[in-house]
């Protein structure tokens, strides 16, 4: 669920003023969004979102995310444009909080992905990927491999209240990806989040990528294995292979994977799993009891996890090298 | 806190293909409204607002909202505007809901409202009341006097826990309402709920009235009370009597308060003070332990009650007859 900051009227007349996008309209709460509160904007100008960056971002990497943005935008890419203030900054700071304006991007997120939008996703993101690679700033994946035991431990031996044994899982699933996991795989910028929600389409063609905030420096290919869980499941739990194959075939029309990178798709699509698992475990530990909002699921997660513990090799995923 | 209803994109889809609004390019939920379900719509043919009534909406009652919306812009009132779909009709159902779509209306409520905002206010409903004079449904208002105690009764002796001596309070105050409330002022359609969220301004000019759900036919005068609550009180609990002023002065230099109205404002301000606090109060009562949402503090308005108790005449809300 958003939060909402309130904002008061002066504050944010004096916080537009600042911008060269003409007087204000509208000013809108919306529900998209987990970390931060996003208002959409009408003025003069046209429509914009405008972000408060609450406390689970770091501040320090909000000229990451920004200038990302800026440049993904110049070389192609459809994703929210950072507007830059009148003092040519794209970040400010409204109710205490770090803010900015961006541009508003039409499309909207399917609740059901088909295998048609898996292809033109797979497009997309390689797309995302190369016209990131000379992009000049470089961010350290804290939600990788080396992050996921501290953050298991944070849930600890409670894991076994959420599903007898998830302990002794996820120990092991950690002990081999952390002796297994590759670190010769192409760099570059990944999105580390392309969840459906994050994707617009505008008539099965994909309009726009949004909400770079877990955006940073990793193998290319796991952005790709995030994918495969985030988008190629049925909601019964079941593989949906055509979608997989959709996906990569799509990447694979703009970028071809290395044989490494093939190899490696299977324990990527592991990590990855394990990744969401471990947020989501931690984020169920931590609701109060009887809250209103209910967390996501980290068993959904613990099912992937073992289906791609059986994939021997990527033409699981219905790719062939 | 909004409600969001799950809606399926083929379902959507077919909902926005029985109007004449173009095809869909944005869909986004908003933190608008805590009874219903509401999505900020960009189509080929402009913005438009989304509702899906939820449960807490009377579907017998939805006819009367629509058909006021549109009776009130046909006449001059600035308020969002029902569309019809292909059909003809107001109403459609989307995801099992009853469902609706309005025009978009610019402009922005204001957080803390000045004077100049309750003068504006006073004028923009005393024009909506000559508006609705001659629209042809009627609507009883289930939350005036006769509804007081019924209300009151689901909280019963809980209340004392809210506030020791709450429920003397409340028992007695029920029973002077039922005794002296007025029963011959000047009827028509009233909003009900007034407060500063459901009034739109741009640049301190009122720019629209939204969120009908509770209008219904009864003492114009009623609604000018609940303004004096809802407008008119400082956040340490003041009465801010040049508020009052303004809201009432504007409301005159559009529609003349009667001898009869002028004397039962403050009787009327008891009233609509209990109403919201029972209301509150009821939803104080209600909300889970350790629940994330916030219910809106009851004892605000005691506070407002006990204020307007020691009023012996309209004259103290700074209005000369």
């Amino acid at each position: 669920m958003a939060v909402y900051t309130d904002v008061s009227d002066e504050e944010l007349e004096a916080f537009i003023d600042t911008y060269d996008i003409g007087g204000l309209l509208s000013f809108k709460g919306i529900a998209e969004g987990v970390e931060n509160s996003n208002y959409l904007l009408h003025t003069e100008g046209g429509s914009f979102i405008l972000t408060l960056y609450e406390k689970r971002v770091n501040p320090d990497d909000l000229p990451f995310f920004l200038n990302l943005k800026k440049h993904l935008s110049k070389n192609g890419i459809s994703c929210p444009l950072p507007v830059e203030n009148k003092a040519g900054k794209l970040l400010g700071e409204l109710a205490g909080r770090p803010a900015a304006i961006v541009t508003f991007l039409e499309g909207m997120w399917v609740r059901r992905p088909k295998v048609a939008h898996c292809s033109e996703l797979g497009a997309g993101m390689a797309k995302m990927h190369l016209a990131g690679l000379d992009f000049g700033m470089t961010r350290t994946n804290s939600l990788s491999v080396h992050g996921w035991r501290p953050l298991y431990e944070q849930s600890g031996s409670r894991s076994d209240t959420v599903s007898p044994g998830l302990c002794k899982i996820v120990e092991d699933e950690l002990d081999f990806l952390e002796q297994n996991w590759p670190n010769d795989l192409p760099f570059g910028v990944i999105h580390a989040d392309l969840f459906p929600d994050n994707v617009f389409f505008l008539q099965d063609k994909l309009s726009g990528l949004i909400d770079f905030y877990f955006a940073c420096t990793d193998a290319l290919t796991y952005d790709l294995a995030i994918c495969l869980n985030a988008w190629c499941f049925e909601s019964d739990g079941s593989f949906n292979v055509t979608k997989a194959r959709a996906l990569l075939n799509g990447y694979q029309s703009v970028r071809t994977l290395d044989e490494k990178e093939f190899n490696a798709l299977p324990i990527l699509a592991r990590g990855s799993a394990l990744r969401f698992m471990l947020t989501r475990l931690y984020d169920w530990l931590s609701v109060p009891e009887g809250a209103l909002v209910t967390p996501k699921d980290p068993l959904e997660y613990l099912k992937k996890l073992r289906f791609h513990q059986t994939v021997e090799s990527a033409t699981s995923y219905g790719l062939v090298l």
